[in-house]
């Protein structure tokens, strides 16, 4: 019966994979970076619709949210971004929530792309775009599991879709979805995992880091200090805190080469040639060990700059990231795994990653079953030239249909 | 009759002053940095008129000023953005420039400031705000002198006043004017030098470095080089240029501790914490030694870049200034220093400056017989809290226009 299951998978993916990619085209084609995320919402929530699901609109409330140690610090308000909840009850008992996230970050510099970063161009097997994989191709994925699960029938538990926003920056819309609709027994996120079942990330912090110094003139520039300079010299402290980091990695990351990276995501500065500039803003990225607690992560960063640097004022601002590890034999995980082997002939491959996903919050803050991102091949996400590869999102969306037509909680969960 | 023309200029520049001060603070609260500096202009151009000034306004012309190898790199077009030549007909031979530029450098980072940058604030004899000593004191202090020596009878020289753009930038203002009037057979500027008469300025010239590397996903930022990273490389390697030609000062500014600065100016990377940038770009000033020509500066910077970072890329925009210094023995800077020393009863004090002005130009481009900067005093110009000593541009005045009776040009020049 697996075999034919399987089959008929494959049959209602394949026969709704060109629309899938239609509609993944449509969704890269929407600049939904950080603040602007509604156009992406409101082509998943058409797509929710067509699909039978109830949807619900939720905009994250910044005062509830901060008291939860688990999530962001905001960078902008949330008044008109919007999370959506869609519900499609099952037959039985149990909730699988799939949680994909709309924003993406920015293409810039666009020079650097070869193809426009929102033209969603397709080469080769391959769709280019901005949120290719990170993770449109995902949201596009799961899409697809579902109508296609659910075209062989009622499924047995009710799927949640939670289409949210700013994974890339707080994680507050997963946060959003989860206090606001019903809470998951377990979760896919479709992040990009190159096809294996990716349970564990760093810990993840990000800061804002203002060095303010004299501006003056060029011509007394030897007088004194430059912020660029210090803004260099607090990035050396900090490689020194990321070196002191990896040389005691948590038991998860035990294997990994250099878990956890520094990041320095931009530096601004100055704006005239003959002018030293007096400020400079310096964000950077860390990641740190499971089990660190981010106050912890954040006091140490705070306290490597201000050795460093004594009058160099830190803002923390957006990830405040838990690291994670959830385990790869429970029920929903060992389903998930089977579930990939019974397609690829191959176990799947569990691992781990050097980032932050929203998965975390289904670990403590919303305690689940099991839990595990689970999404389509590319490369450079961030990066110029994203790319999914499209025949990864077929693949997927098989694995997880097979999932939504066969989980059913276990006693006791 | 000396101490009596003294004693009738002081009372002249006395009595004005109150209105120089007013028109002072009515230039200072005009934003005219690079792009935006007709508000000042029409300041000038107003007080011009009132003076007795013929006034012609000419646009410098891209076209032309790219032949002149002395001539800057522009950063913006120059439609709508003039130049002002003003000219009051001597009772005889010989034409006497003042020069002033209405153009001011950004006030950034605002909140380094502890009065409004374009405020005008005046305080125990100080005047603050952008600009108020780079140069809108010295015009000011040019206007009143002007004023002052012709309430007394009329001058023996034509003057020239030519107010200027982009002397921050470019020096194509200054050029634009003496290309457009009549030429000048000396000339006065009243840049911000404290009282003392600076006849020297070493070589500037101002550049671009864009370093692109791979943007990409903090997750993968050790696979990468980071071009805030590489920007950071070529900066090291320039301070290595600066040393070079600091080792080997000109004779001009052989006594001068350090005279040749780079300084850093500006450095933009990157808009996303967790994203590696994919590009960097550097602004930087280099000073060089008077003898040394911009193009051969221009070389060994880029060469110096190339060999620190092979992909970078060089853009030269902005200064392309040539080091220059003025002989202090001309019949024109004599009777400027005995002036002086009549007003304050010491020897004006000679002396160069690290950085460059539009004086350049009246050496070998339009040459003259003699020329100095000669201004007021203050402190912080291209800083926060930037002021000019308001009894500084007084003395300036009462000096200047004792020069302005009595300059005629000597027989032969």
């Amino acid at each position: 019966m697996s075999m034919t299951e399987l089959t008929q998978v494959r049959a209602a993916v394949e026969a709704r994979f060109e629309a899938s990619v239609a509609l993944l085209r449509e969704l890269v084609q929407v600049p939904s970076v950080l603040g602007d995320e509604e156009g992406a919402q409101v082509v998943v929530e058409r797509r929710l619709r067509e699909l039978g699901f109830a949807v619900r609109s939720v905009e994250p409330d910044a005062a509830r949210l901060a008291e939860i140690p688990a999530s962001g610090i905001p960078l902008l308000p949330y008044a008109g971004r919007r999370c959506l909840i869609g519900e499609l009850p099952g037959a039985g008992e149990g909730v699988i929530a799939l949680n994909g996230h709309v924003d993406v970050v920015s293409p810039e510099p666009v020079e650097l792309w070869s193809t426009p970063p929102y033209g969603a161009v397709e080469r080769d097997g391959r769709l280019y775009g901005r949120g290719a994989v990170d993770m449109k191709g995902g949201i596009a994925a799961m899409l697809l599991a579902i109508e296609a699960a659910r075209s062989l029938g009622p499924l047995p538990a009710t799927v949640v879709y939670q289409s949210v926003i700013e994974e890339e920056i707080t994680g507050n819309g997963a946060i959003a979805a989860q206090l606001a609709g019903p809470r998951a027994d377990v979760a896919l996120i479709a992040e990009p995992s190159g096809g294996n079942v990716t349970l564990a990330g760093v810990g993840v912090i990000t800061a804002r880091i203002t060095l303010t110094g004299e501006s003056g003139h060029a011509l007394s520039s030897d007088l004194r200090r430059n912020p660029i300079d210090e803004a260099y010299h607090v990035i050396g402290a900090l490689r020194e805190l990321e070196r002191e980091l990896n040389a005691s990695p948590d038991a998860t990351f035990a294997d990994v080469e250099h878990p956890y990276l520094l990041n320095v995501g931009a530096l601004h500065s100055g704006d005239w040639p003959s002018t030293s500039p007096g400020k400079a803003e310096l964000d950077v990225r860390l990641g740190f060990p499971v089990g660190l607690a981010p106050a912890e992560a954040q006091a140490r960063l705070a306290a490597t700059v201000r050795a460093a640097s004594p009058n160099a004022r830190v803002e923390f601002r957006g990830q405040r990231a838990e690291g994670y590890a959830f385990d790869a034999g429970t029920p929903f995980v060992r389903l998930l795994r089977s579930c990939h082997e019974e397609l690829h002939g191959v176990p799947a491959i569990v691992d781990t990653a050097r980032a932050t996903t929203d998965l975390r919050f289904f670990r403590d803050t919303f305690p689940t079953a099991g839990a595990a991102c689970y999404g389509p091949t590319g490369a450079r996400l961030h990066g110029a030239d994203e790319y999914v590869e499209l025949a990864s999102i077929k693949d997927v969306a098989t694995v997880m249909a097979l999932v939504l037509r066969r989980w059913r909680p276990e006693v006791g969960e």
